[in-house]
């Protein structure tokens, strides 16, 4: 008997995750560099105490006071504003994610979405035994659009994910496609999702909108949010979706019962009511990060047009060389996205520093080794 | 187009759940009636704001701290002792379970158990696609373990779910029981897990054993446990495993990545800091689970025995009723498990008497009605 009787599928595999290292200067997860200040800190264990008062009891299966917070929060992307019953959370936009694909992926029906894109789609359809099916971006990672409505009608898939901005490559939609591809998977019985991941989409530049504007226009379209990275709580775990309230409604038939904790509920609660001091550095993070693409632009590098707090660059003919000489100088980037590419999350100005100047000293040593980067204008 | 367009067989269900009724006595969902002291309440904010400082970074996605802290927990019920790669948690039992499915069950697999038993099993095994089959129980709700064995050989279940004590019955297994599946399920290639859900394991009767201590010797074997009974601490979500670290290591490819907050992870680490106090009504509620016992029997009722915080009693030609009864006289419990049963959770001794009271006036108006109560000695 091979032990343990684990799926045939899943044997060998590694689980998903970037290297946990103990680094100085950490720029891998995309996480924000600025932690939320001691008077957030304490406001949120105040809630959590007024919880764990009530400990033994369960929590509010339908998290109506989270929900109204996120609704509210939401609104101020939207002239229409979001109502409470638009809006659902889970334990990270990836648990979210997983509920979609329950309700409406599963054996017999296909997810899809458009490579390079992020590296978790596949394990959720994989994990929820949905078929996979991957259409390609254009070598500027954009999406030709007239090639991916074909794909969708051709495919027909039941959950189409799009994340805007892309990760890894780092731009946004254009909401035409968002609409397109919603009339799209719009156009085949039963019809399809479109999830458009808006993971980063506080970063985004400015005139570049949120596909939450467009909710009232498609009932098929789902936008994915996360506290995780503009809101500086990637440790609090808290992703949240708007969409039509039917969509929500079948969330919650596939739903673990009580599966947001009355901690969490209470933790992320507080920490909305301190948005403008956790969003408060996003302006200084874009900054950086457009003068991080224009400084990698000036060392001849190719750099994605970025709406995130990351940034893609390359190419390079031996990238682990360059992500290991990185780390080598305490700095920890991410080896992931094309062959050839790199990303690097956007730090303190500080970290940025010591980012541009590890970078400066790879490059030349990797020059003088001849490893053959490849500099492209 | 059907909208929206869910999976065929989940369409019209209703999600899983007691009904969250806002009534005096909550006798429904087998919480534990004692809330946290202050002093505990305090620990756990105080570890949370710990946590907040840094909660812009991700949690620890192995949760080694809190591995550890279970594992010492549960190594006071085996003379074997339970190492901490041996130990795995998630958001819930609910979510180990999932996990546990997602891994060794699945498309073209079996999960197997024995009515009337817990009403989740069956939501967990759709949700991940796996086949569902389900023996019975004898009449007492024992398991007959002729019977069983020879439905696990012949049905090869990937994983068995055998909760201890039962839910909603009551009763704990006998050790030679999980030790005779462990050998049925191990005597067929892939082999199968056992999966013994001690939920209620704390409140087991002087003398009944935890399948903890048959580890060593039956490595498909895994006892789940939760925060959310005996440890009074629903609200945290927070449920766990222990088994052979390769069946740890397996669950680990299909997990979300830090599926388990900073949070939660540091709010579960106050609370094991407080296991006496949290646990230090269990003997209280075992004495009050007694006295209910007997009681109900003295009442002409039948009763299963109990090795939990909750007492199944019938039969009732009409539970629903007797149900009602209760309500309205601001009790509430749980209509649940074989037709003409119904359950209460052990609260309070000004809980358990108000119960009682009620149930008296109940069963008079009830027999007045002659709605037809069966009263079996």
């Amino acid at each position: 008997m091979d032990f343990p009787p684990i799926r045939e599928e899943l044997r060998g595999l590694e689980p998903y995750g970037a290297p946990q290292l103990d680094v100085p200067v950490q720029l891998n997860t995309n996480e924000n560099p600025y932690g939320p200040s001691a008077a957030c800190a304490d406001d949120i264990a105040a809630a959590v105490r007024e919880a764990a008062l009530t400990l033994n009891r369960y929590p509010d299966r339908e998290h109506v006071a989270l929900r109204a917070a996120l609704a509210a929060y939401l609104s101020r992307d939207t002239p229409h504003g979001v109502t409470p019953d638009q809006v659902w959370a889970a334990n990270g936009s990836n648990e979210v994610m997983l509920q979609l694909l329950q309700a409406f992926g599963g054996p017999g029906r296909t997810a899809m979405s458009f490579a390079p894109t992020y590296s978790m789609y596949p394990e959720y359809a994989r994990d929820t035994s949905t078929t996979w099916v991957q259409g390609r971006r254009a070598e500027d990672f954009s999406l030709d659009l007239d090639a991916a409505r074909e794909a969708v009608e051709r495919e027909r898939p039941s959950v189409v994910l799009l994340p805007s901005p892309n990760n890894p490559t780092g731009t946004a939609l254009p909401p035409e496609a968002v609409g397109l591809l919603c009339k799209a998977a719009a156009s085949y019985e039963p019809g399809g999702l479109v999830v458009v991941d808006e993971a980063y989409g506080e970063f985004r530049r400015s005139g570049v909108p949120s596909a939450v504007e467009l909710l009232p226009t498609y009932r098929n379209l789902v936008v994915t949010r996360t506290m995780s990275k503009a809101f500086a709580a990637a440790g609090l775990r808290l992703g949240y979706l708007a969409a039509d309230p039917a969509i929500c409604d079948a969330i919650r038939v596939v739903r673990l019962p009580y599966h947001l904790s009355a901690v969490t509920q209470a933790a992320a609660l507080a920490a909305l009511r301190h948005a403008p001091e956790l969003l408060g550095r996003v302006d200084e993070l874009r900054a950086e990060r457009d003068g991080c693409v224009d400084w990698l632009r000036e060392q001849g590098l190719t750099v994605a047009d970025s709406d995130a707090n990351f940034v893609l660059f390359g190419t390079f003919a031996d990238r682990h060389a360059v992500w290991q000489g990185l780390l080598d100088r305490g700095v920890l980037i991410r080896e992931v996205g094309p062959d050839g590419w790199l990303r690097v999350s956007i730090g303190t100005a500080d970290e940025m520093m010591a980012f541009k100047q590890a970078m400066t000293e790879v490059m030349q040593t990797v020059a003088a080794r001849t490893l053959g980067m490849e500099a492209q204008a």
